[in-house]
């Protein structure tokens, strides 16, 4: 078991991110039933939650799966096969949405922006104006592999002032941003934002999250693309009965419940803070 | 946190099951790099040990994601839009595989048998003989939500007796029999098998696997189907380095690598005998 290799272990990488003991201990619960009252009321409280953290009146929806498979449903539920959409590539992740947006058939418009900084508001709104037929437009938050926080509130900005004869959705990429930097989703005015369990989150990887606001809502109703598992539409109408349309990682809801319990008592805008103070303590210190 | 209702569970359904305390301990280890040579090491471990469990040679992928989700990965890497394609149904699970085939555009062919028994071997070798254009067959090992156990390697031996100008992919969900009840897939001539981890495994839910024979491992490069975080091609390649190529559930890895040198040290075979046992018991007893 190599167990003192496993205690000493130091993660210095965006995630996952250590786990703190109160929510492993959470995770060790005694399994229950998925579709049994205790879970159900958990699930409510949990995903009630959530809408906290995502700041939304939308709705929230929890996947069994890495957050790539939250990304995957938020392309099967926004673009259809021939949708031109565009996607800002400033990393790793960027290149990500770049490519789930292809293998699902979208017309796919990349703006590469210089790696070394964010993607500029005002350039999105030429280049909207410019292209009318962009259904929707596909951010990263704070793009893991470079660093870079991108200007989500301005780009929403750029994004509605752009024009034309219909508004483009702006779906964000937040799974290393969540939580951890501000991004009031409701409030800037972003259609759909994906995270992760594993970082800001605090919580082992394994659950990922969707977070719609009402035209994305109507939007998953209208798509047509072929999907099953990643079907929204069937993890909101499980939801609104407390459940997950498939069995859901227990263990990790459990965990996720007192890890959520910890940034409440916390403050979202303390975590903000404190993230804030260890980027500078961080810079100071290279 | 209402603690003692945790406790205090009886859980007496097809899954989750109860995680062994052992399994539990292993899955609170320090979180680790999921790029790190001590994961690689240990994924390597476990893919191995997954192979004996599948009793195959072949390939076995570790995907983060609900039992639904390794089905669906078996439809979109061996079935092309407008394929046609046999589907067993004789129960909640075996409608499950006529949905995913549908979602994503196959020609479904629906067999209802009995559901208060098996599907008939004889009646498949009919079946594939009157219509050669079927391209794979879906079943379900044991359809949980009936408790009928089908006759997996009659019904191979069947497809393989049906003659036509090519040999049927045989598919089958082993979500509740994998580790309880026997399916050696090589011997049998399965092409592929997926499994959950929440049910003979005892782990908790989260992690799902599906095992991939010769056939299917050359169909899945062959397969023109849209499809990103359920690509097995991916999980292949990273695999071959013992990584996966999304954030893997790593806290469940943990737990997975303890179960399943659990089930070594009992035997696969005497684990199976220990189910045959209690289900003569409960049977006797209700």
């Amino acid at each position: 078991m190599q167990s003192e290799q496993w205690e000493h272990n130091q993660l210095r990488i965006p995630g996952p991110t250590p786990v703190p003991p109160r929510v492993t201990r959470a995770s060790t619960r005694p399994m229950v039933n998925h579709r049994g009252a205790q879970f159900r009321e958990m699930y409510k409280r949990v995903t009630a939650r959530l809408r906290d953290v995502f700041r939304t009146q939308g709705e929230v929806v929890l996947i069994t799966g890495s957050g790539t498979a939250a990304m995957e449903a938020a392309v099967v539920e926004m673009v259809q096969p021939g949708d031109k959409v565009l996607v800002l590539v400033g990393g790793k992740f960027g290149e990500r949405w770049a490519e789930i947006n292809r293998a699902f058939g979208a017309e796919v418009v990349e703006w590469r922006y210089d790696w070394r900084g964010g993607a500029e508001p005002a350039e999105l709104k030429e280049r909207l104006a410019a292209d009318p037929d962009i259904v929707a437009v596909f951010a990263t938050h704070n793009e893991s592999s470079t660093g870079v926080l991108n200007d989500i509130e301005g780009l929403s900005r750029a994004r509605d002032l752009a024009g034309g004869r219909h508004r483009a959705l702006l779906v964000v990429d937040s799974v290393s941003g969540l939580g951890g930097a501000p991004l009031p989703m409701d409030a800037w005015g972003v259609d759909v934002v994906v995270t992760g369990s594993q970082k800001c989150l605090m919580v082992p990887p394994g659950l990922s999250f969707a977070a719609l606001g009402e035209a994305a809502l109507a939007r998953l109703e209208q798509v047509q693309t072929g999907r099953y598992y990643l079907d929204l539409r069937a993890y909101r109408k499980a939801g609104a009965a407390g459940e997950s349309p498939y069995t859901p990682a227990v263990s990790l809801v459990f965990a996720l419940e007192e890890a959520l319990a910890m940034l409440a008592e916390e403050g979202l805008e303390n975590a903000w803070a404190r993230h804030r103070l260890m980027r500078v303590q961080v810079r100071a210190g290279v």
